[in-house]
């Protein structure tokens, strides 16, 4: 096998694997090194593993509002062994077939910059290889979970979000270090498989930082009402597990000390740009490798350098590092073969507007585009509406007391939408027309054209139309 | 009570109440009539009580894919409390103190058409009293299930779209006469509660007539997995009841003859233009009213007279007649005040395009635009892509064997879809993005920075776009 490759992508996560998928096809080659499993951090052990965890609480509470249908008890058993099967069983031979069926060489081992287009790779056994990029090296090595420096928590081999997607006995008694996404989805789902006392420790006053603040009052309020204990304002000061996978005890900022089973450190991700010989071309080894649009690291000398997916720390969000992922590829064959080099497919517009997500607690949160807050510090003309999504027809079809709510920012000077959240059971899949949207800046009187369905709860849309004065 | 109003409204289904709600928001007086249940079909006998009635089985069917989750059986009384819930126990007096409160007034009785601006009508103790438009006399009065002259059916009394939505005692054995989307809704809902024998008879050889080719082929298939015996190409020649409300007996083209509990014709609507008098002002009385795209209507001279809804024959959907309710109201308004009656909002657009539809049954068919066989003939330059939605990732995790397939119509020439279709299970709220980008005609290019959030369903846009090229 040649050590020499057209492209070399450090990292097989969704964001190097379609880094391969889009130079490959260009007509390029290309090595992908791997230390860990082909599929990265959400194949096994992120959005998918925690989605199959999460999906029969979802369906729990949906059958629970329609009269006429009830449940039997989780079978927490049968859930874990769904949940294996997503994840292959943590096994990735699948993903380097699929790698070998696009013309892509997987390589197993640990991935370190050299020097320019330079990969050295260090396998399991201590080997050495070197290998040779002769037109980019691809960094998409993701994100780790951050631990913070708490006395004991270290060394208390805390869960991260690892542990408790892959959770094979569920701890009655957990304490979670966090309000963020990891935090209130794995806090919800291990709840629903039996984590009967859990206890979410979050140093600021509110759930979800980045989302509209109605967003995190509701998932607060059903987190509480799920039988989640919540604590804001709190810290820990303190962790100590004597006996390895004993019990723990976690000291608080307020003096009080709680005794669990396990303990899950959700607490932000540090992105994983630490370890790569980031050095040896004079690069930060702490933070993100910053790019322009064309995902080019904009510090390195030739233009040989790009970043994709967490670790250029534009957004922590799969689909994200996939679409910068295409459009890095795709960017990497033109100036590879003398083509265009900035069509408009070759440049980031999604990740500044503001990248969609869901959040797939119960209720799901759906934001896209700007929050009013930021669209205000951004100097927009800004307007709001909002709408009970209970009241939408579709909605309350679906059960008794459906609780949701719906906002949309609009810029209006142009009438156009800057953002919009969506909070309800079940409305993961209502984002993406926000998303054409926001990101299209599909004009307001557009929209009206666009019906939505009766009785979906798509409706939304045409009450917040009216809302707005349409 | 004054007589005479600005506008006047024959009919107080959505359509009807949209139109009162627009113009008397602009200023204007209306009255509205309604010889039944102010609300209309929709509400009480069409698309609220049958999703009622359907969406337990969706649930049934989410958890019956998802390993360790099992669901009791129905309780079918307390879906049909539920039911009888929606519909507001067939009460319409939160309906007239809606109509109230946006300052229209609800009339009870048949109205009729008694000359220009004339509306006659006519109460259940056969009183008479005869209102006058200044304005505008303004036609919803929608359509009633259309029952084909087949020797012995109307004698027999048969279900339509009313009784079935409307059951208190689930048929064992059911015919079901018709192949759209009645048909297919109702005989699903009703097998989900007990008509374990269901036969649909169907004149031509495929179900759902109008949407593209394979969601007919893929909801057959599904109705005939749930126990449905669907006999293509075959007519119900004579129909015999010798006992009312007791046995059914059909008799078949193919010779066969059934015996059922009940039989349900869903064979299509009649446009309710008859018996309002149209006669009065020389219009037919069979047929749709023709409007233009302000909703007036063509042939009546002086322009008083609009007709939204069912009823001017454009799309038989709640949804496009709120929609022709809210421009006409406007456009009425405009004209009654001197403002511009031609802006953007004030002309229909989406009826020409291909209105969105959703039908619920398992699994869920949505489509907007144009199917490709009406798009070829329309003279686009058309190209299709199709892609297994069981192959995304979304669709997967919410279970085993999901089975689902989209596919979109693109125009070459301007790079734009002409038409969505997704068809699976809980794919309904898929559409509205569908029905922006197909409405706003929104470039492809432009949908590849709108990133569908991973593992969403909604991710069958990214393969959708990479199916197609980009």
């Amino acid at each position: 096998m040649s050590d020499v490759f057209d492209v070399i992508v450090i990292g097989a996560g969704p964001a190097g694997e379609n880094v391969v998928d889009r130079v490959t096809r260009g007509g390029l080659t290309a090595a992908i090194v791997e230390r860990e499993l082909a599929g990265g951090e959400c194949a096994y052990w992120a959005c998918v593993p925690s989605k199959a965890l999460l999906r029969p609480m979802e369906i729990v509470a949906e059958a629970g509002r329609l009269p006429g249908l009830r449940t039997e008890p989780i079978d927490v058993q049968a859930v874990l062994a769904r949940r294996d099967e997503t994840v292959s069983n943590y096994d990735d031979s699948g993903q380097i077939r699929w790698i070998e069926s696009v013309n892509g060489t997987a390589v197993r081992g640990r991935g370190r910059v050299a020097g320019p287009r330079q990969v050295e790779v260090v396998d399991g056994e201590g080997g050495r290889r070197l290998l040779t990029a002769r037109q980019a090296v691809v960094l998409a090595t993701g994100s780790t979970a951050a631990i913070p420096p708490v006395p004991g928590l270290a060394e208390a081999r805390p869960w991260t979000n690892r542990e408790s997607t892959g959770v094979k006995d569920v701890p009655e008694r957990l304490v979670v270090l966090g309000g963020g996404v990891v935090a209130c989805e794995m806090s919800q789902a291990l709840y629903a498989l039996g984590a009967k006392q859990t206890t979410m420790i979050v140093r600021g006053d509110r759930l979800l930082g980045r989302v509209e603040p109605f967003a995190s009052d509701m998932v607060t309020e059903s987190l509480r009402d799920y039988g989640i204990d919540i604590r804001f304002g709190t810290e820990i000061v303190n962790v100590s597990r004597p006996v390895p996978g004993g019990e723990v005890t976690v000291d608080l900022s307020d003096g009080t000390r709680l005794v669990a089973d396990e303990i899950l450190v959700a607490a932000g991700r540090r992105l994983a740009s630490y370890d790569i010989g980031l050095a040896s071309i004079g690069l930060p080894e702490e933070g993100p490798v910053k790019v322009d649009d064309s995902m080019r690291a904009t510090a390195v000398e030739d233009g040989w350098l790009y970043a994709v997916g967490d670790v250029n720390g534009r957004n922590i969000l799969t689909h994200m590092g996939k679409y910068q992922a295409r459009l890095c590829g795709d960017v990497i064959v033109a100036r590879a073969t003398g083509g265009k080099d900035d069509l408009p497919s070759m440049r980031d517009r999604a990740d500044h507007i503001g990248a969609p997500q869901v959040i797939f607690t119960d209720p799901n949160v759906c934001a896209v585009g700007r929050p009013e807050e930021r669209a205000r510090r951004e100097g927009f003309n800004v307007r709001t509406v909002e709408y009970d999504l209970g009241r939408v027809t579709g909605a309350y079809l679906q059960g008794d007391g459906y609780k949701g709510r719906a906002k949309a920012v609009v810029d209006e000077d142009r009438r156009v939408l800057l953002g919009v959240t969506f909070v309800g059971p079940g409305v993961a899949e209502l984002l993406h027309a926000a998303t054409i949207a926001v990101v299209s800046e599909v004009p307001l009187d557009d929209l009206w054209h666009a019906v939505p369905t009766f009785p979906t709860v798509s409706e939304i849309w045409l009450r917040l139309l009216e809302e707005y004065g349409l």
